[in-house]
């Protein structure tokens, strides 16, 4: 306890990642210090979180910033990057994330990651990065949490992962009471309280597809490993089987500050009364089934981008925000989530084209080509 | 993998575990071979084992003996110090593995127990030795395997462990029905497949209370961090809380080859596909909930006897040996066994007498308490 204070930039404060990180660092005033804020847009909460962590820089994507004393603005890539910064916490969304990871590894931080497109859209390059730079890659999710604390002091071969799935509010609809689903029913997560668009995606088990694909890269898993099993109660986070078959899981009530926190201390664990915990005095049940593919196609689709490789998956994930977005919007129906970022993914080339190693401005236009794709296919459906 | 064969002596070969341990061995003729089989009095099977893993040493506890070309016969306690001796797996039951164990200790071996009542009726007396010999006691039972191979990696204090018990068959029973149970629905476990008395002990909970004496000694856990939950499943084996919050569970289908295999293995973990594995594609379901002591008292006297310290457990033990005994007679009733135990130890007084360290004597002394105790109440009783 006596070790030094963890110095910590954290890229994407005002999101709920973020916030959450914050009521962390605010818990342990002695061992984390906050010495950097970035947010996208939310001046005002980046500047009342700024007065409250007194940190030396902050940045802000929007041009208006505001005055704060002992506080210099600089870029996410620059604060990354400062020099006496021990962990750089990645809560950013979408690829907002991925240049500020790919510079702060570069100058040889340690990254805590909870922006998952950061693997999905580049984990080739992100990985190879932190081969290169010798930094590890801190995962943030509960999911990949409980993987993490599962393969502690485990020296063997991992036989299979399994990646539990809340399976969102609608994992025992059909598919006529899917087609009538709305946005605010979808908005409405039964156990996480999320952003919007991991809710959505939640819901279209898009996001555990996706986390499938942060998986293979996070712990160099071949894709017959990593297995999805639905587990409703949100209890179980994940769970590893080892070669002789035996199999590890990591438990806690469905609140993400456990997984940022075991980020934040690790190799410790720090004691910490005011997170809730397991109520083993009263009956408990936990259930898991397979999946639905059939019923919840996104789920196939970020398997299918992630096994082509490349830059299919940036395609599927820039898709998929055009999709979630137009169905929040009440533009599309929830059906036409997956139907949309499917024809999307059958209208790209661009992987058959190039087939060298994936380059971050491959990975750019990949996006690009997945957001016009989308929002043109959607168009012609929707008009 | 290229790692030296590690030498084997089994105490109590022909037993439940001691077949089981043989099954492992008989997978791994690389990196296990057994130099020593020790047994009671099964004279019979003790020489085909003989005859096919062609051991340097023999023990029978029986006089007769028998010709095996090569093999010398000794005692448990001789064999279990032989020099080329890596790992003594002491599968014995009732205090039999007590004084080879302590011996195997002094030379300095390696321990893989599974024998309970060597650590609940002499589990300061044993871990003593350990600390003065410095060597590693390695558990055997599920429940003490899983916590184990929860540890692996933490380090980290930990909050409590949850022994998880079947609840054996009759844990639905009302009072009423309990006193009608007979020694043969007692026989009857619904998930493992056990020796006789352990059976009944999982039926009454005395195992689990056993379990958590154990518990206490192997991982130097004060009682308030020890707690039971009873899971008919038995397929998460054991739990840990950190001081995190954060929960890690082990899980596997029951067999008790999984938790053998794994002390034989450590630090590894070895590919076995012979044994069992869960199967995720079909719906699961975990259930957990409190015990309850009122009908099951014996899981009451057991963690009273442990608090208690001393010699109480070695009377429990006793006591609960003659109790068992005479239940599958058909001599006592089921709610008759946990009338036994009270009323033994209610009778015992030794260890106001003499409050200082318990030694090997004063141990087996409490032991002849409690049975000669225990017979003359159930006689008392009976008549």
């Amino acid at each position: 306890m006596g070790s030094k204070v963890k110095r910590i930039v954290l890229l994407g404060s005002t999101g709920s990642i973020g916030r959450q990180t914050l009521d962390i660092i605010r818990a342990f005033p002695d061992r984390l210090k906050v010495v950097g804020l970035g947010a996208r847009d939310n001046r005002e909460l980046l500047s009342r979180q700024a007065r409250e962590f007194q940190p030396r820089w902050l940045s802000l994507q929007s041009p208006e910033k505001f005055n704060q004393s002992g506080c210099t603005w600089v870029s996410m890539e620059e604060m990354a990057c400062m020099p006496d910064v021990d962990l750089v916490v990645v809560a950013t969304s979408g690829k907002a994330g991925l240049t500020p990871t790919l510079a702060a590894m570069r100058a040889g931080k340690t990254i805590a990651l909870a922006n998952k497109e950061v693997l999905v859209i580049a984990g080739e390059l992100v990985m190879a990065e932190a081969q290169r730079s010798q930094v590890k890659i801190l995962p943030m999710d509960s999911e990949h949490s409980a993987i993490w604390q599962c393969l502690q002091g485990e020296e063997g071969r991992v036989a299979r992962i399994f990646l539990t799935a809340s399976g969102g509010p609608f994992h025992t609809y059909s598919a006529d009471q899917l087609a009538g689903v709305t946005a605010s029913e979808a908005l409405k997560h039964p156990v996480w309280q999320m952003g919007q668009k991991v809710t959505i995606d939640a819901a279209t088990l898009m996001n555990k597809g996706m986390e499938a694909i942060e998986a293979h890269w996070l712990f160099n898993l071949s894709w017959d490993k990593i297995q999805i099993v639905l587990h409703p109660q949100s209890m179980v986070h994940s769970l590893v089987e080892f070669e002789d078959g035996s199999v590890k899981a990591q438990l806690a009530p469905p609140d993400m500050r456990l997984p940022i926190l075991y980020a934040l201390s690790h190799p410790q664990r720090w004691y910490s009364p005011y997170l809730p915990r397991l109520n083993w005095d009263k009956p408990i049940s936990f259930t898991f089934e397979p999946p639905n593919l059939e019923l919840f196609p996104c789920l196939r689709l970020a398997l299918e981008a992630g096994k082509a490789g490349g830059t299919y998956p940036a395609v599927l994930s820039a898709a998929d925000e055009v999709a979630v977005e137009l169905f929040i919007a009440g533009r599309i129906g929830f059906p036409d989530i997956p139907k949309l970022v499917e024809l999307t993914l059958g209208k790209y080339t661009g992987l058959a084209v190039d087939k060298t190693r994936t380059s971050l401005e491959a990975i750019l236009e990949a996006d690009a080509f997945g957001r016009a794709q989308a929002r043109e296919l959607a168009g012609a459906r929707i008009n």
